[in-house]
C-alpha cells in the first residue's frame, strides 16, 4: 500500500470547510483566515510509549492527538479551525488507520475543525499534529498577563489521567482511563474566557508545573490551597488522599485550564464556565514574588515527590 | 534537561519577523496573514533510516527537514514564512540539538522564514515540520491546471540524490551527496513561475511517479523525452548511461519543480527562471489520455525498474 492510497482513504472522510480553498490532495493546502483575525499556530506530538501507553487503542491515539492540540488552543482563547497530520506507522495497517481516524474525525467534527494535508511514512509510531484557530488581535489568552493579587481558577477535575497512568497495570476503573484515553479540549470555554481572564494555560505537564509557567511569564507567584483542588468521584474512590493530592498537583495530561482573574470577575468567569457546560475552581490567588506554593488545610506548604512530568525527565 | 530548556535554547536562535505578534513560549503562537492573501500549509515529517540515512550530519538533518516543506511552498508559487517544528529525539543531547538548528536555521533565514513553534520530546529520531506561506488569491499553482499540448518543464538537474544514495556504502562524491543532504528548495523560481505555469509540483518521490500526479489531477497524457531530462556533470561522472536515466527518471529526493505552460509561454518561463537563478529544461509535452510515457532517442517507450519512491512501497 503506497501512500498516495492512504492519503485517499483519509481524504474521502473530510467534511467541507468554506475556508478551505483546497484541502488534502496537493503539495500545500490553500486557507483563508478571517478578515481582522489573528492566526493562532500550535503543534504537539504523541510518541508510543511516551504520551500514550503501548497498546492504546487506534482510536484513542486518533483522538487524543488532535485533543491535546486542541487544548493548546484552547488556554490561547482561539476558535479551532484547521489541523495536519503527519503520521508514521511502522507498517500500512488500514484497519488501524480507519481506527486512528475514527477517533481523530470524531473529535474534530466536534469542534468543526478541517484536516487540510500532512503526511503518512514508515516510522516508529509517531503522531504529529499541527492546529490552526483564530483570535481576535489583544483578546488572546496568554500566559503573561497575570497581576498580583488575583484570583486562580481550574477547569474540570484534576488527578484522574495520572491515576489511570499508575493504576494501568491493575487496570484502571473506565472513568479515569477514559480521562487518560480521550481528554476533552476545554475549547468552549477557552473562547469564553477570552477577554475575562487574564492569563491561562492548559495544565498538560502537572499543575504545578503549568502554573509556573504562568508565574514565570507574569511575574507573580502563587499560594494554591490544596484542599480546593478538585477531584473526580471516581479519583477519590480509587487512591487514597495522600496520593489522590500527588496526582492533583502534579500529575499531568489532565487538559483542564488553570488561568487567572481578577477578584471582582468571579462572576463572569462563573457565568463563562456555565456556559461552557464546563465546572471551575478557584484554588488560590497571585501573590508577590515568583514561587508556587500550596498548602494543606492547616496552612503548612505542601509538595509532591514529583513536581509535574518532564519530556525528558 | 527538561523540554523548556531545549525550547529556551532553540527560541534564543530565532530571528524576529514583524507578522509573528507572538512566537515560542506560549501554548501558541499569534500570527498575522497579510490581508488579501491566502494562507499555504504543508508538513512533511522525516524520519531516521527511510528519509535520510543513519549517521547523516545533524546540520543536514535540520536543512533537510525545513528544505522538503519549503519545496512544498515552492511547488503552490507561495512565499515561505513560518513554520513549526515537533523533534523527536531518543536523548537530550545538546551539541546534537545545535548542530540540527545550525542547518535548520541556516536555510531558514536565506528564505527569511520564523519558527514560530513546536515542541521537543522524547522518541525515536523524527522531525516533523509544518510549512505556511502566502500566495495572492488564484495565483496558486496546483497540480491539476495543465491543458493538452503544453510543455513540461523541469527545474535544474535530476537524479543526483538518488545516485548519492546508491552509491552511500562505497563513498559518493561530494557534489551528489550534497544533493541529497541539503537539497535546494526553488522557492523563487515558485514564485517567479505563480500565474505563468499552469501546474506544478515538486520532485519528491522521482519525476515520473510526480509527474503522474500532474496527469492524474489535470485529467491530461505525459509524452517525455528521455534524452532532455537534464543530469549534472557529478552525476554523468558517476554512473553509466542506463543507471543515470533511472535515477533521473525514478530517483527522488530531487525537490527541483516541474511544471507545465503552454508552448507560447516558453520565453517568459525561461525570463522566470533566469531571474531565480536557475536553469530550466523542456522535457516534454502534455498529450491526451492519462498516461506518462517516457521515450528514448529513437522515439522507443521506455521506463526504469522503478517508478517511483513509495514511503510504504
Amino acid at each position: 500500500m503506497a501512500e498516495f492510497d492512504l492519503i485517499d482513504r483519509i481524504r474521502r472522510r473530510i467534511p467541507a470547510r468554506a475556508d478551505v480553498a483546497l484541502g488534502i490532495g496537493d503539495d500545500a493546502a490553500l486557507l483563508q483566515v478571517p478578515a481582522g483575525r489573528q492566526l493562532v499556530v500550535c503543534a504537539d506530538t504523541l510518541n508510543e510509549g511516551i504520551h500514550f501507553p503501548a497498546g492504546t487503542a487506534a482510536a484513542d491515539i486518533g483522538w487524543k492527538a488532535l485533543a491535546v492540540n486542541l487544548s493548546d488552543l484552547a488556554a490561547m482563547g482561539a476558535e479551532p479551525a484547521w489541523c495536519t497530520l503527519s503520521l508514521s506507522l511502522p507498517a500500512p495497517d488500514v484497519a488501524w488507520l480507519d481506527a486512528f481516524l475514527d477517533g481523530f474525525l470524531e473529535l474534530a467534527a466536534l469542534h468543526r475543525v478541517a484536516l487540510v494535508g500532512g503526511d503518512t511514512t514508515r516510522g516508529p509510531l509517531s503522531v504529529s499534529v499541527t492546529a490552526h484557530g483564530f483570535v481576535e488581535p489583544g483578546r488572546a489568552l496568554l500566559r503573561g498577563g497575570a497581576g498580583v493579587g488575583e484570583d486562580i481558577w481550574v477547569s474540570g477535575t484534576l488527578g484522574d489521567a495520572a491515576a489511570a497512568l499508575a493504576l494501568l497495570e491493575q487496570g484502571a476503573p473506565d472513568a479515569l482511563r477514559q480521562r487518560l484515553d480521550r481528554p476533552t479540549p476545554r475549547v468552549e470555554l477557552g473562547r469564553a474566557l477570552a477577554g475575562i481572564a487574564t492569563a491561562a494555560v492548559d495544565v498538560s505537564d502537572g499543575l504545578l508545573a503549568d502554573l509556573a509557567h504562568v508565574c514565570r511569564a507574569s511575574g507573580v507567584g502563587a499560594e494554591v490551597e490544596l484542599d480546593r483542588l478538585p477531584a473526580s468521584a471516581a479519583l477519590r474512590d480509587a487512591v487514597g488522599p495522600e496520593q489522590r493530592r500527588a496526582f492533583q498537583a502534579a500529575g499531568g495530561d489532565d487538559y483542564e485550564l488553570c488561568f487567572t482573574a481578577p477578584v471582582e470577575r468571579a462572576r463572569r468567569i462563573e457565568g463563562a464556565a456555565a456556559v461552557s457546560g464546563v465546572a471551575v475552581a478557584r484554588i488560590g490567588r497571585t501573590v508577590g514574588g515568583s514561587h508556587v506554593v500550596m498548602r494543606d488545610g492547616g496552612g503548612r506548604p505542601w509538595a509532591p515527590d514529583k513536581t509535574g512530568y518532564e519530556h525528558f525527565g
